[in-house]
This record gives C-alpha cells, sequence and structure tokens, in this order.
C-alpha cells in the first residue's frame, strides 16, 4: 500500500507517518519509484504499536525507540522484553535513586524476590518517598491489599501471554503491560467515584 | 520560620519555592520586614503537597492550580473533591472525546453507574481506543478482572477516608488517590517481572 493509505488505515496523519519514517521509528517502505514507498501489513502493526506508545502510553521518542530497540533485540525473551520495556520507561529511567530499603523491605514481607534490580524497584520505591514527602501515613496494610491486586493481576496477564511465536508474545508484553495501565487506573478512579457517592450520598443523587 | 528553614524542611531547593509563590501554588508568608517573611506549618503542608503534586503525580503547574482550587472550594466535598481532582489531571482533561459506548456497555455488565458524567469515563473510553487501534483483543473476562480488581481498591480506600474534618478528608482523597497509583502500577511491574520469570524460567535464574 501507499503511505497515503498506511496513514488513513492507521488512523494517522501523513505528516506524522513521515515524522515516524525520519526518526527511524518506523522502517522505511520499499520504493518502487524514485519518489514513491510501498509498504506493507507489518509497517501497519508497527506503526499502530508507535501510535500506541506515543499517544496512549505518553511515551517520548527517545523513550518509544528504547522500548522499540528491546521489541527488536532477535535474541528477546518474555522476561528480557518486559525488563527492557519497564527500563525504558519514563517513571522508571529518571530521577535520583532513591533509598531502597523500605522498598525493599515492603517485598520481603510478601515473599517477593528482594535482590530484584527491576526498574519498577526504583519507582516504587520513588511511590513510597513522595507518600512519605507529602506526609500521608502508608500503614503496611493499606501497601499488602496493593500488594495483593497487583500480584494477583500480574499473575493472570502473563498466564495469558500467548507463546505461539516471539513476535506475538512480545507484542502481548508491550501492549498488554503499557496500554493496560491507564485501563487500570481509569477503572480505580471511577470505582473511587461510585465508592464515595454511596459512602457519602447528596441530596440528588 | 524563614523561607530557609521552609526550603530544607520540605527538601525543596529555595528557587523552587520563590517559583510557587510567584505562581500563587503557595500562599505569601506574613510579612515581618520589607523583605522578610515568615512562614507557618499549614506553608509547609502545603508546599509539601505542591511538591506531590508536581513532581510524583507529575502535573503541570496549570493542573496543580486546578487541583488545589478543588481542594480550597469551601463548598468543597469528599465526593466534589474527587470529581474535581480528577477533573484536573492530564489523561482525563485533554484528548478528543472519545466513543463512550463501549465503556459505558463494560460499566453496565458490572452494574457500575452507566449514565455517570465522571472524567473517568472519557479516560477509560480512551484506554480502549488505544487498545484497540493497537490490534490488542481485550476479551470481557480480562477487563473484568481489572474492575474487579479496581473496585476492591476503590471500595476500601473510600473507607479508610477520615471524616473527623474536611480539610483532612480533602487532603486524604488528593494523596491517596493520586500518589497511591504510582504505587499500584509500580507494584503491578514488579509483579509482572516475578510472575514471567516463574514462568519462563532461564539458566541463570
Amino acid at each position: 500500500m501507499r503511505i497515503s493509505e498506511l496513514a488513513r488505515r492507521a488512523g494517522v496523519p501523513i505528516g506524522t507517518v513521515k515524522y515516524y519514517l525520519r526518526e527511524g521509528l518506523l522502517p522505511p517502505g520499499e520504493l518502487t519509484a524514485a519518489t514513491q514507498a510501498r509498504y506493507s501489513e507489518e509497517h501497519l502493526a508497527r506503526l499502530r504499536l508507535v501510535r500506541a506508545l506515543v499517544g496512549t502510553a505518553r511515551l517520548s521518542i527517545a523513550e518509544t525507540r528504547a522500548v522499540l530497540a528491546a521489541v527488536d533485540d532477535p535474541a528477546t525473551s518474555a522476561v528480557d522484553t518486559i525488563g527492557g520495556v519497564y527500563k525504558a520507561l519514563p517513571d522508571t529511567a529518571q530521577g535520583n535513586q532513591p533509598d531502597l530499603a523500605p522498598a525493599r523491605a515492603h517485598l520481603s514481607r510478601w515473599g517477593w524476590p528482594v535482590d530484584t534490580d527491576a526498574p519498577a524497584l526504583g519507582y516504587f520505591a520513588r511511590a513510597l518517598d513522595a507518600l512519605g514527602a507529602a506526609g500521608f501515613d502508608t500503614p503496611d496494610d493499606l501497601l499488602d491489599r496493593y500488594a495483593r491486586a497487583a500480584a494477583e493481576l500480574a499473575e493472570q496477564d502473563v498466564a495469558d501471554l500467548p507463546t505461539a511465536s516471539t513476535a506475538e508474545t512480545v507484542r502481548f508484553v508491550v501492549i498488554g503491560t503499557l496500554l493496560l495501565e491507564p485501563v487500570l487506573l481509569s477503572l480505580r478512579r471511577l470505582a473511587h467515584e461510585g465508592a464515595s457517592r454511596r459512602r457519602f450520598p447528596r441530596e440528588k443523587d
């Protein structure tokens, strides 16, 4: 297909497609004339992935490039991809390294691996730091139920990963891990509104 | 206390404190001389809240101002604050209005209020859109377990809200809703790494 059809099918402006091509997030098409290239279904799939990362997951171009590098690495595995993707994310990649001891103490209480070098450990530690800095007391039982919910979701997510082909596994990891985060947060916010309306009913409710 | 002590106790550079003062995120101190002002414990609490919103929750100055306006509204209630805070968040405040029908269909299946105008509804609808655009199939049972987890967490969060004073309720709502989001996401990521290591063990593991 031509670039115009590629853009239309992905629901992306042509200018954006050209920008992704220039930035190397999308591989070049097959040249059919000096100024014309042809694109495949694989280009379309990649374009949709880039769109999801930049648009929904709100990654920068550099972060998207890092995630795609993890995805494209031929030596990759599902485990490495999860690590590579999370390492490329803004929340874990920037900021000062916080004190990891309180985070590790919680992991230990839950029987999770404490010696992990997972990028999410720093993210968790920074989240705890911020709660403390804001003067918010986080009792163990609060964190315990968040950990329990996270573990149940993650266990089933990983059990659902398709393994017929590495490419498919990796696509599921990237999309499933990143794009389900806004699903989880938006549902929690909706549930907060519902629960607080039940607890604090107003006249008009 | 002087501005230097305020900054030190909040762990924020003095220049940043002055910036927040100029932007009106922090109320001015009580003038004790032409060029000197005194700050109270309330200033410190507010500064920590601003720091948490701008630093951890990654809100822009304008978004932080909108959240604080919801918090400071004397007519506010816990329910209104949750709505006001969520309305001010970037994820829900920007982007085209998506098709809400699929999102409402899911809420209906869960017995959640379908006629809600909660800002999180648009956020949820956009999250579903993005999954679809990325070619990711989201079967009902996947969304069902995310909804169940979100509802359980939210129900307990709201049950835990202190109600002795409105100010304290509101502070809990703002900090608890926003700052527990990174806790939830980071724990899910840690759990993903753990679950995938168990399912796909490597030699060195």
